[in-house]
């Protein structure tokens, strides 16, 4: 029998998310069902909430930066038992058969990856996200959280940390390597935690150095403004890696002059116009103008492991539910250091 | 004392180019002196012959595909003996001393390499190319060109095989491995050969299928038609490995949806005006749109010897130097299958 639990919804692309209730499944053979105690707050969340990526199915819950503790197992889930701490991410579900699936990369899968909010989930249902009390999901699909790591800093892992560190880990960030992050937000900070744990010499390249400071902090061996044209001279055929957090169009030309022979600029974001380079960006120096989407589950795994090793967590402000539409707001502005977290026992 | 020895010149923009005399310096204690009998006829020459590249440095004798006989050399050369066979290609020098020299990637010297033409040499004067009975280089911007292969068919391999070998090893073409070609011409059908001999699985990508016949019998698996809108769907997702050989403008977004999860496009040409892409194209699947230049010495080497060991040279048609001309109108129009290749003795 379904169980009712509270969560907080969007019932339109306009209005304020209130508090709502949904039906979680019973728990099948292969679920887990997780008691949630945190989620965090993606500007993903807020895109699809208000219809910004498409037309969204209302109502919808969001939130897929699930941290929390296993209430349920089914009978042939063998990774987890009762009272594990686990999390879960941006999918909830995949083919399991093709060859990315078979690859780990599920994000990819042929008949496409099973989202954890805004999809449709094997079931039939729509699958509702982490703003709500609890969530069953199969097992495949969940990692644990080790004991290292709060539960309210892992949260924003399940994605903004597999986001950074899963193009970080992709193109060598290391020791000896030059890696730069383009934004300190939400993705910024942990790629610039992420990359100094693994070694790197990390720069941050920030509108303005306003937060200087904090980035720093955070691991950064150097910190420029991008509104100072010296920046770009200074640090010509510098980086190794240029890990770029920003979603906005950017001069990309200027950013790629700033890669070494054989450099990669890697996007995470989605600006929603074309962008323009000019092929003497790539082809001098036979550089790279690359993307990266999220992680496949067992990389997802790996790098929560790695995260408590290192001790990092993301920087959070927990919240009450009843503060998610003004969160919101304030993400929008960048007016957050560095990623919300629902406190879900608010609920 | 110089040597005086015959060439065909560019001595401006819009004249033709005509016979003339050019100097070669004294054989210095590094130096070998090369007796020219092959130089291919590249799209670069045409565009700096033209001055569509900024203005040339009149007169200018073009040719960075070079195949000769070494007919003297210095006091402390090691590696070329009277009488050996070699090839000099797109760089005649560079510093020797940055990290991208040390990595024997000549081509990115940040000092900026020495063209073969078109550039000022060490010693202050201004580079000429291979459209001429002799040269004198440097030995460490010298291959060596083994003996299966006849210096007609090498000749090109010193600027569009290293173009497309360089990228194709890179980006790690071979078995199990599938390979799009965009464009069959003079670099695209060196990067058929090239990917087949690798043993990757190869496609070529051409506006018709005109040159299908051909395209097949150099080495392709299949070979497809991008007049055909069909082709994008029918080839969604398919390949590892494209390898752009086209200067025009496309739709590069087309092309990177043909791309597997992690796949790269990769660019060899260099269309004037800035490309147009949408982020997706790369995020989505994890993808590179990328960049390569020519190859090192040591690469070049290394590609010569691959294309020895497989008897690869490249499908010329070999003209007297009274046809240049009319050769570059031919290569303007596509009219050439693969690469017109001067015969020096007819200089």
């Amino acid at each position: 029998m379904p169980t009712t639990v509270k969560a907080y919804a969007a019932t339109s692309a306009t209005e304020p998310q209130k508090p709502f209730e949904i039906q979680r499944r019973d728990v099948g053979p292969k679920d887990v069902a997780i008691d949630i105690k945190f989620a965090g707050i993606c500007h993903s969340d807020i895109h699809t909430a208000r219809s910004e990526w498409g037309p969204a199915n209302y109502p919808v819950v969001v939130g897929h930066e699930i941290a929390g503790v296993v209430t349920e197992v089914g009978s042939e889930v063998t990774k987890y038992a009762v009272g594990d701490r686990v999390g879960v991410g941006c999918m909830v579900d995949s083919c399991g058969e093709c060859v990315n699936c078979e690859a780990g990369e599920e994000q990819f899968c042929l008949k496409g990856m099973i989202g954890t909010y805004n999809s449709v989930g094997k079931d039939g249902e729509p699958t509702q996200g982490g703003y709500s009390q609890a969530i069953v999901v199969t097992e495949g699909f969940v990692c644990r959280i080790p004991d290292g790591l709060e539960l309210d800093v892992a949260a924003p892992l399940l994605c903004a940390g597999i986001t950074t560190y899963s193009p970080l880990r992709h193109w060598g960030a290391g020791p000896g390597k030059k890696v730069a992050v383009i934004g300190l937000g939400g993705l910024g900070h942990m790629a610039v935690k992420i990359a100094h744990a693994m070694g790197a010499e990390v720069t941050v390249l920030s509108q303005s150095l306003k937060k200087q400071e904090d980035g720093l902090r955070l691991g950064a061996d150097h910190y420029h403004a991008t509104s100072d044209e010296d920046t770009f001279s200074a640090l010509r055929g510098q980086f190794d890696l240029i890990v770029n957090t920003v979603s906005a169009q950017l001069d990309f030309d200027k950013y790629m002059s700033l890669l070494a022979v054989r450099g990669a600029l890697v996007n995470v974001g989605l600006p929603e116009d074309p962008i323009s380079l000019r092929m003497f960006s790539v082809v001098g120096g036979s550089k790279n103008f690359a993307g990266s989407n999220i992680g496949g589950i067992r990389e997802t795994q790996e790098m929560l492991d790695f995260c408590a090793e290192h001790g990092i967590g993301a920087e959070v402000e927990v919240i009450p539910a009843e503060k998610i539409n003004e969160a919101y707001e304030r993400v929008v502005a960048s007016d957050v250091r560095y990623r919300f977290v629902i406190d879900t026992a608010t609920l």
